[in-house]
C-alpha cells in the first residue's frame, strides 16, 4: 500500500496542503490525474467548489483532479482512477455518503491493491478501522461507523493537548479518547497538527515535526517520536 | 411539563450541581425520591459509582436517589418513578443504551405527563429533538440519533466561543453548528456553561448568568439574554 493520512490539510497561518508538498510529490510519483472525494464538505462548501480548491493546488505539479461527484457511475470512476485524495470536513457526512452510495469498499479494494491514497482530517479518519474517534459533530446519521482500515488502528486528527488555562468543564480530547477505550479495544493515534501517518507496503510510520500521542486500553497514554514504526 | 436542561453539572472550580441548588429545589418540590439515569458514564465511571455521586448531592435535601440500572424491569421503574435526573457523560453511550433497552419513549411519556426532569450536559442533549448537535465522541453506534423532544429544538451544551488565540485548525463550535444547519432545519441553542433551559408547562425560557447563542438556518447567529422566552 501507498498511503498518507494527515492530521490537517492546512497549518495555522499556512496555505492549503503546502507543508505536505514533498510528501505528496513522493506519494503520487508518476501519476498525472487523481480522483478527489469531496463529500466531507467543510462548512457546507459545494462539491464543485471543494474540488476546484484541490485542483488549484495540484495544478502546480501538473496533476489533474476530477471530483468523484462528477461521475454518473461512481464505482467505475473509483476502479479506473490512478490515485485518490479525500479532503477534510465532516466525517459523519463523508462516511454516510460513502456507505449510502456503496463506495467505501471499492475505495478500500483499490487502495489495498497499491494505488496511492491521500487523506486529510476526515479523509484520514476513514483510513482507520472506524470513525468512532472523530472530533466531528454527528450532523447526519451514517448507516455504519465502519471505515476502510488501511491501517490497523483508529486516528484522532487535530489532536490537541488539554488547555490548562481554560475555565471550562467540557471534556478534553484525552478524556474523550479514554472514554472510547472503556468501550473498545482499538488503539488510537492522537495525531497533532503537522503530523501524518505514512504507509509504504507493510511499513507504517508516524511523521512530522511533533511527537504523537498513543492511547491503548489499560495503559497510560504515551508519546512516540517522528519516524517511529507503528506496525 | 416541568423540565430543567443544564449546560453542565459543575461550574469551573465549583462543586457538583451546587450552582443549580435553588432551581433543583423548585423543580422537585414535594418529591422525596428520584430515578437517576447513569448510562452516559463520564470517564467510564460505573453505574453504581455515578448513582452514588448523585445520591450524595440529593441527600442534603432529603431526596432519595435510585439508579435505573438497579431495576430488573426498567420500563416499570420509569413508569413508577416520581421524577428523573439524567447525568452527563457520553451522549452516544446514553442514547444507545436508552434505545437498545427501549426506554427513551417511556421516559418521554412520563415527563410529558408532568413528572419533573433534570438533565445535565448529555442528559440535556436527550431533551432536544435529536443528538446531532452533541460535542461528544461517537465511541459507540446508537441505533438512532432521535431523542425525546421535550423542547422543540436541539441543544449544544458546554457552548464555547471561538478562542482567537488558538493556533489550531480544528473546527470551532460555531463552525460545527453551522455545518449542522447545512444539513438540517432544526434550531440550535448554544448553551454556555452556567446557563440552563427551564420548561414550565408550555413556557420555555433560557436562564443563567450569561447570554445564550441561537443558531437558525439561513440566519446569522444571535444572542438572547437570560429570561428570554424561547417558545
Amino acid at each position: 500500500m501507498n498511503v498518507l493520512l494527515a492530521s490537517t490539510s492546512t497549518l495555522f497561518g499556512g496555505n492549503y496542503l503546502d507543508y505536505l508538498t514533498e510528501e505528496i510529490k513522493d506519494l503520487y510519483k508518476g501519476i498525472d490525474e487523481i480522483l478527489f472525494i469531496p463529500f466531507a464538505r467543510p462548512s457546507g462548501i459545494s462539491h464543485d467548489d471543494y474540488t476546484a480548491k484541490a485542483a488549484e493546488f495540484f495544478a502546480k505539479f501538473n496533476i489533474k483532479v476530477r471530483g468523484l461527484h462528477e461521475f454518473e457511475l461512481m464505482p467505475e470512476a473509483i476502479n479506473e482512477a490512478k490515485g485518490y485524495f479525500t479532503g477534510g470536513g465532516n466525517t459523519f457526512l463523508l462516511v454516510k455518503t460513502l456507505h449510502e452510495e456503496n463506495l467505501m469498499h471499492f475505495l478500500k479494494d483499490n487502495v489495498e491493491s497499491g494505488k496511492p491514497y491521500l487523506g486529510t482530517s476526515a479523509g484520514s479518519n476513514i483510513g482507520g478501522l472506524n470513525m468512532k474517534t472523530t472530533n466531528d459533530m454527528p450532523i447526519v446519521y451514517p448507516p455504519s461507523f465502519d471505515c476502510m482500515g488501511l491501517v490497523p488502528f483508529n486516528l484522532n486528527p487535530h489532536y490537541l493537548d488539554p488547555d490548562i488555562n481554560l475555565k471550562h468543564n467540557g471534556e478534553t480530547r484525552e478524556t474523550r479518547i479514554k472514554e472510547f477505550l472503556t468501550q473498545n479495544e482499538t488503539k488510537v493515534v492522537g495525531l497533532r497538527e503537522g503530523n501524518w501517518i505514512r504507509r509504504v507496503g507493510e511499513k507504517i510510520t508516524v511523521e512530522g515535526e511533533n511527537s504523537t500521542r498513543i492511547f491503548e486500553k489499560d495503559k497510560e497514554p504515551y508519546e512516540i517520536e517522528p519516524g517511529t514504526v507503528l506496525v
